[in-house]
Formats: C-alpha cells, structure tokens, sequence
C-alpha cells in the first residue's frame, strides 16, 4: 500500500463529513477569534490523549468520562480561558458549553467534547460562550477547518495545520490536523492542543493505537520548556465518509493509516517547537546506542530540558562539556570514552575526548536548524527529540507581568 | 550540650592543627588566585560526597579511590580548570598533582585528595601546577584558610566561608568550612565545590555521618539550573586537636557537632544560591502535608526547576497558577482541592482555589527574598529547598561564547 502524501493548498483544508468554524466571542479581549467547534454530520470515533499532570483543567476531566463511549459528533475548543484550577463552577462551565454545543448543532446530549487553552484560575465568561455558540453554529462550513484553526490560537504567531491523503483499499482517505502551541506571551497559558479529523472508516481502539503511536513520536518528543500543562489534549476524530472498508490493525492498510497520522503529527509538532516561546534555533537531538527505548529517551530528553545545553545553542556555543554532562547525569548507562558527538555533521566528541574541531562546529551550528547527534555504542535502541533553545526573549515573555 | 554559634571575625578564621594557603601559579589567565592547599598536621579522618553525574572528572575519581582508607593530610585543589573529560591523560595529572603536594608537604605518599573546577575538556597545565605547588607549601599558615577560599573561587562574586565553634565535652571546637559556587560566567564550569575543616575528635563513619546529613539539609536542597556537574565534591577533614573526647554516633555530642556543621553547610548553601549565576532573588520553597519525605522533596525540586515559575519570580509575578501546575507534573499524591500556596505569606490559592489576594502577594513578593509556602494537606512531612530566579543575566552568562 504506497503512501501517497500531498500537501494540498489550504483552500483545500478539509475533510468530507466535518464542517467546522471560528468566531471571536469576546473572551480574548483583542477581539481575535476564540471560539470553534468541529462538527461531524454523523457519529465518529474518537479517540484521545490528555494531560498526565494532576492538575487536570476542568473540560479535560469532563473529556476523560466522555472518550469512554468511543463515538462523539465534535469538539467545542475556546482560547483566551484555560477553565483550569476554578474548581466545580469551572466544571459546570465545561459542561453548559458542550450543553449549549449539542443543542445550537442538534447532536445529542453527551456527545460533543470540550478543551479550552488560555489563562488559569480565572472564570470562563459563561454568557460569552452561549453568545458565541449561537453564532458559531450558524456558521459552520465544510470548509471552516482553517476558521477553527484560527480561533484555537493564543499567542501562537503563525496557525497550525497539517493534512494528509492517503489511498486506503481504493479509496481516497483524509486526514487533517490543527494544533496550538506554547506561545504563551499571557504566562498562564495552558498550552497544546491538537485535533484531528479524518474521513477513515477506523474503530475506536485501532484509532487510539494509531493516535499514541502518533504522538509518542511527534507531540511527546517535544519539548520547550519542561512543562505539562492543566489542559494538554489530542484528540482524533473518525466518520467513515471516505466509504472505505474498515482499517484494521496488524494491516498494511492500518499501517499507512497509522504513517500518514505519524507524518501530520511530526509537522505540527515541529511547528509548535518553531513557535516556541523566544526560540531562535530548532534543535534535534538524535540519540544512538542506547541499551534500552527508555534509557534512550531519558538521554535525549536531559539533554533537551537542560538550561546550560539550551542557553549554549542560543549563543551558538558547541559547547559539548554541557552535553557530556547532561548525559552523565541523566542515570542512563553510558560510559565517558565510548560517548561520540556531532554537531550538524561535526564531529566535537570522539571517544569522549576533544576532537579539536569547536571552531568548525561553531559555524556549523549558525544555522537555524541544529542537529545534535549522540551515540553512547553501548547498545543497539535510538530516539529523537526536539527542542529550542532558551533565549533573552523567553525569560522576557515569561516575566512579563500578566496585565 | 546548648549550641553555641558565633561568627567571629574573619581575622580568626582558623581552626587549630590545619595549614593553608591560596596563590596564583598562572591556571587563570588573569592572574587570580588558583591553587590552594589545605593541609593538617596530622593525619586526619576524612569523609567525603561527590558527584553522581556518571561523567566525573579526573580528580573525583582520584579521591574515590583514595577516601575509601579513611585517613588524610588534606587537599590540593586548583580552580580555572576541571581537569573533567581529559581521559587517562587527566587522571595521571590528578595523580601528579597530588604527589607534588606531598612531596613538597612533607605527608605520605596517597594521603593528600585533589579537586578542580573550571573548564572542561581542556588539559590541566602540569607545568604551572608544580612550580604552583612549590610556591604554596612555602607559604602555608594556621590563619591561611581565607587564602585558600579565594584561590578556589572561579567567577564567585564573593567569598564563601563560614565557621562554627561548639562546647564539646567541655572543649571548644571549631568547624570551618569554604565553598565555591555556581557563578559560572565561563559556561563549563563544572561547579560547586565545598571544604570543611574542624578539630573535632570524630572518626569516620560518624564523620561521614554528620557530613551526609548536613549536605542533605544544604549543597543538596539548592537549585540553580537543575544541572549535576562532574566535579561537584564536598570534604571534611577532622583531625581532633580540640582535645575532645571523642564523639560517637547517637550522643548529644555528636548532635550537637551535626547541627554545628548543618548550620555552616547551610549559610555555604544559601550564599552558592545567592551568588548563582543572574539571580537577583533568593527563594526558598517550603513545602508541607506531603505524603513521604521523598515526595515532599519531589514537589519542591519541581516546582525549584520550572523555568516559568523561576521565569515569573523573576517578573515578580505571583503567578500560582505555575506553581500549581508544577505540583501537578511532579507525580506526587495531591489533590488539586486540597493545595493551599503562599507567597511571602499571603494566601494566594485556598483549596486550590484563586482567593483574589494577588495584587497584594506581587508586592509582597518584590522583596530579595521570596518564601513560596506549599501545604498539600495530605499528610504529615514537609521540606525546604532553596533556589533562584531565572533572569536575563542567566541567559546573558550562559549563552556567552567561551572565548
């Protein structure tokens, strides 16, 4: 099964069966939009992933009861309001909104999914939303994907999205893909959000495997700043319209679902990164030789989190004591004079040992993309994480006072 | 046995039975004091803790070896240079460095330890260190300590030192201990180093002991960047001078000399924080009604390494949402309703919920102190930890190009 895949232009931002928009309601006060609603014609499988952290946002923990029916007709998304940390008036709030959703759109009680991003601990201006959804409903175009994108934004500088086609049993299979990021100039801004719809005749357990599949390699591999949020959410949605036969796993065809998924993922999870706050240099760390998934990941990733490695890139400094260090005190198994390091392509460690060639890799690493290349030769397992680098404008916008 | 505490002039900083000295041999390129030697007149029982970076400089993995026999004369150390990530080659300058001093020193072959901070993965100059070597055992005195704490200073901003003087048994004995810590404006420091030195009559294992405690309750509850260095090492030398019977484990002697010695680990500690790299605020984290001590410590290493709680103290932003968000992530028993957080001691979270009091906590926060003040209502044990705030200067520091 060749998986075929295209970029189409964004007036083509659309997936047969969801109708989708964005409006501003008047939550963000600088008039933008803030309010969207994805909107499938028929009952779609949905699967999704959450937030790990305890504190969980109020529309997460109305979400979690909601997946477990495994069939949803959409999603109501605001920005500008986390509705995190606003105890129970913040999770009737969650509720009167997927509420009004259901009926301004005619699905039936209990079948819309909700996620707000934006700021903690504050109410979520419940007349605003009711407003909104009105209008919103009224709206809604088969072509109004880019509309919600949009409106999903908080102060992300560019939107994302992604899309995907792929030739599925003869048939033409979509998937599309928004995301919001960790752009977040308002310091409380509880952070990613990520939404897909696809037009794939998939169930709900083969399309939560191709959904962490999806993201354990894209949207948990990447990392800004080391936060998790109250609100972080990915979910996918699944209507049958392309009329294929059903994907199931262990199949080719499941297989270039679950590639085409994995593709959009990693797009949009590189553009969050992009966007990250202050970031001035995209870095990819590529970790090799590790003896176990884990120990790789746990390499890759204190080396990503670390302040010193972060600032370093920032100043374009291939300064490798930092990296050495990093990875000697993230617990894996490693041995100094094993370690090699590269910097987009320069050899800086060998052995562990100075290679004497900083100065090449100092021009090297000019570049806006990084690549750092590690390999511990202890054992045979890899992985890849991205990052940005930690910079004069991050600790601007996270200092800024929230005013 | 009352704890008696002074802080005498630092004319007398010195404690019977142990020599000193700090001068320059030409490490620093700017003339600075680099080498110092810390020696007692008689073989004295030494405990120590290092690094659990899995990459250990040179000089670490000397003193590994040589602290299993116990005994000791004392320790070489040099600053400009962390003889870190030089392979055998370094090790066999650790070695040489500790042979001159030594030889010059009149001591056994094997009883002087080495330590080092500065550049990593740059050659240790051997040269310098000898002729150094020589100069220094000529200039040791018993009021030479001060010169030795200003010789393993990198770019610490100021000295560190502290001394402590306790009735043991009816003699007087005298802590002293120096530190040099996280001001690393050259990025490879690798970092914080700590020397104590007392006449105690005190052997080994309650040696180390007292020392583990003390270290825990400081150099191991502070956080500048979450970054574990390769020569991070902390000794004490105790060669019974004082004339004291000797302390044992479990008595109020031994108390008394444990609580003596945390009391100057922790004014070391709280200077290294105060002297980190770009802090302009000290902040303590005190965290209550945990669970387990480990998850009490957990919670407040999370919330001590977020860079948007670091970031927002630095704006002066009372912004508990961070906080509780960190509380979150850390994986600890809590539940979001039960959080009560203060700053400076205004309430700002009840119950996990906003109490509108934050115009009042950002004043109350503008101080150079910051007391963050965390009850989980979930059990009994609590902790403390102290950290600085993440500012501009940070990034300037560690984002400069070694040169």
């Amino acid at each position: 099964m060749p998986l075929k895949r295209k970029n189409p232009p964004f007036e083509n931002f659309a997936v047969p069966g969801f109708r989708a928009s964005g409006i501003a309601s008047g939550i963000k006060k600088n008039g933008k939009k803030d309010l969207a609603l994805i909107l499938s014609d028929k009952p779609a499988y949905v699967a999704g992933l959450f937030t790990t952290n305890r504190v969980k946002a109020a529309p997460v923990l109305l979400d979690l009861k909601r997946i477990k029916k495994g069939v949803s007709r959409g999603v109501i998304i605001n920005s500008g309001n986390a509705n995190a940390c606003t105890g129970k008036a913040g999770y009737k709030t969650a509720e009167a909104m997927a509420t009004l959703a259901e009926k301004a759109s005619g699905a039936k009680r209990g079948t819309i999914m909700v996620a707000s991003t934006g700021v903690i601990g504050v109410p979520l201006p419940v007349g605003k939303v009711e407003a909104g959804i009105a209008a919103l409903a009224g709206s809604l175009s088969y072509s109004g994907l880019t509309g919600a994108a949009e409106a999903i934004m908080t102060t992300d500088a560019f939107m994302k999205k992604a899309i995907s086609k792929v030739n599925i049993g003869g048939k033409r299979v979509t998937i599309a893909g928004i995301a919001k990021g960790a752009g977040m100039i308002c310091p409380d801004m509880a952070t990613m959000l990520a939404f897909f719809v696809t037009d794939a005749n998939i169930k709900g357990p083969a399309l939560r495997r191709a959904l962490k599949k999806a993201a354990d390699a894209s949207f948990n591999s990447i990392i800004v700043d080391n936060d998790t949020s109250t609100n972080d959410t990915v979910m996918i949605f699944a209507n049958g319209c392309s009329g294929s036969s059903e994907i199931r796993p262990g199949t080719n065809d499941f297989e270039a679902f679950e590639k085409a998924l994995r593709g959009i993922s990693l797009e949009l999870a590189h553009m969050i990164v992009k966007d990250g706050e202050g970031a001035t240099r995209f870095i990819e760390i590529e970790l090799k030789g590790a003896t176990s998934n884990e120990s790789a990941r746990k390499a890759a990733r204190t080396i990503a989190e670390s302040f010193l490695v972060k600032t370093a890139f920032f100043g374009g400094d291939p300064n490798w004591g930092r990296i050495l260090a990093a990875l000697g005190r993230s617990g894996v198994k490693m041995r100094e004079e094993k370690v090699d390091i590269s910097l987009n392509g320069v050899p800086v460690v060998k052995k562990g040992l100075d290679t004497g060639r900083e100065k090449e890799a100092a021009k090297a690493i000019k570049e806006k993309e990084v690549k750092v290349s590690v390999d511990l030769k202890m054992g045979r397992r890899s992985t890849r994480l991205w990052t940005s680098d930690l910079s004069f404008e991050y600790v601007r916008i996270n200092s800024a006072y929230r005013t």
